[in-house]
């Protein structure tokens, strides 16, 4: 038989996890703060408490609001023996407190990152960062991959919410971008789908393949006379960014932060170097 | 014979356009403010003067720092019967200002906006804007196919500088999260090459599959109940971005203004919608 798994949580991510499980085979209890969500469920067992959720298996994965929510659905049970394995987003500070407080109460405790929505898990795109108890990530490996890919970044617990607010981060840079971009266009009332299909999307594609260089600057160094768009250039450019978007009625508050590390970076000498430059004037006291 | 082109500028993007009209065949004349800029370009005529320059071809293509250095440059120039093509980087406005000034000066005006960095001149993934004269498109897009793909948005001189400014803030949003990114996992020490490869670009790519679902939303509405990612959810996340940030001594100033913009949406009723909703808040006066 499959371990039996609980799912504290039936949220948009939640109710997917769980149905990753059931359809994987294994034995799947779940809870819900508010009984009825997710009735399109099937297959499961529904616990009335949290308690009772926790009581039917040795792996318990919780996905729910915030850390908070967390502490205090779990408080006051014993989780001796359990595997809990957190995929509640929150920060490195966060897991690291939470792993401490559920090690105290029994538990083996790990904690993860989803890199994922609702609609990829069970898919191949998806995956999972966690961090901590080896022994429960050695232990349950093959149970976690019914849900995603699992990434395992090291017994600091603190490790995978590093990496995924890292991720996320760089996600809402993305569609901040993104949004900007087709609030630009929807002012001359250009078809969003129609530039996103025709451009945007192509654009940011080619644009990713940028992103080795400038890792490879980062960890080695610039290459002497390799940029191709200095920031000196780069930097007169931008200007441009933001008296569109003033011209355009457009809130160029998105774009605002960027321009000021450009201008910053040549002010201290980077303009003949490529974007890798900006990274380290993101170090506070710099 | 092929039409013989002009490049005036041979920065680094100026010298890859001429490196193409040259590779393709075209007679090719260039210009540059400062002699002695890109040695290593052969078979091409060089002018000493932008005099000189114009009058050698049919067909200028301008590829300078900022618009009033376009200006500055053709000023005095008789343009009566040549195609000027202004690759320049500019706003909508100063390209109509632009078209204008040189229409009067007797050429046919097409502004641009190049989407590539130089080494993708060339080559399949680069694609340049135009828009203005439609008589000049019509005479030279074979031409102007030897440096990237043209894609023709309209008669209206100021479009092409309108695709091209979203698509930049789509990029420096990508850019920006990217750089985010790695200050944050660089604050832990871990490899900036390893983790582009192995998260950060896979992360990134799978997330761009979601704009078209945003732009679909946007121009036709949102599907109600159908938010796997609902912005209540994301705006209590959020606050984990900033904090990370804070923690790991990252300067939170990229992050700010995304945040600024999902507390908005909630407060606003937009709380069990999508990203979608995030658009319309940034039209100045929403
Ligand atoms: N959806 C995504 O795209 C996505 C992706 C990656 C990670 N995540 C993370 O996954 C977690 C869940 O997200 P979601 O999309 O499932 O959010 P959601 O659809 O808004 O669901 C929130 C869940 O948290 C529960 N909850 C909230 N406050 C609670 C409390 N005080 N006590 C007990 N339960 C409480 C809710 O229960 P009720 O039904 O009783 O309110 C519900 O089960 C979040 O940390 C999110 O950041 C989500
Ligand atoms: N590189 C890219 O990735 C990229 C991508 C898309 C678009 N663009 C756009 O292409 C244009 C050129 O960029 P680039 O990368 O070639 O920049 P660059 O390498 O910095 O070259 C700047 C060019 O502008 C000339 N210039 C500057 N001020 C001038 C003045 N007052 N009078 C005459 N010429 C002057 C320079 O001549 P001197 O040698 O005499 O200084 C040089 O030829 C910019 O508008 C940029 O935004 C660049």
């Amino acid at each position: 038989m499959k371990t039996p798994v609980t799912v504290l949580g039936l949220g948009a991510m939640g109710s997917a996890l769980a149905r990753a499980f059931q359809a994987a085979g294994h034995p799947t209890t779940v809870w819900n703060r508010t009984p009825g969500r997710a009735p399109e469920l099937e297959g499961v067992t529904r616990a009335a408490t949290a308690l009772e959720a926790v009581n039917a298996s040795p792996l318990v994965v919780v996905c729910l609001l915030v850390d908070a929510t967390v502490r205090s659905t779990l408080n006051g049970l014993d989780l001796t023996g359990r595997a809990v394995v957190n995929l509640t987003n929150g920060t490195p500070a966060q897991a690291r407190d939470t792993a401490a407080w559920a090690t105290a109460a029994g538990a083996e405790y790990l904690d993860g990152g989803i890199m994922a929505v609702p609609a990829m898990i069970g898919g191949p795109a998806a995956f999972i960062f966690y961090s901590g108890s080896p022994v429960a990530f050695e232990r349950h490996q093959a149970d976690l991959a019914a849900m995603a890919r699992p990434a395992y970044v090291g017994s600091d617990p603190g490790l995978a919410a590093l990496h995924d607010i890292a991720l996320l981060s760089a996600m809402y840079g993305m569609f901040g971008g993104a949004q900007h971009a087709l609030a630009l266009t929807g002012s001359e009332k250009i078809s969003p789908i129609r530039f996103t299909e025709d451009f945007l999307l192509p654009w940011l594609t080619a644009m990713l393949s940028s992103l080795p260089r400038i890792a490879k600057d980062l960890e080695e160094g610039p290459e002497p006379g390799a940029a191709g768009s200095n920031l000196a250039m780069q930097a007169a450019a931008y200007d441009n960014l933001l008296d569109t978007s003033v011209g355009q009625g457009v809130d160029p508050a998105l774009l605002t932060p960027m321009g000021d590390l450009l201008r910053k970076a040549v002010a201290a000498g980077h303009g003949d170097e490529d974007l890798a430059a900006v990274v380290g004037l993101l170090r506070t006291g710099s």
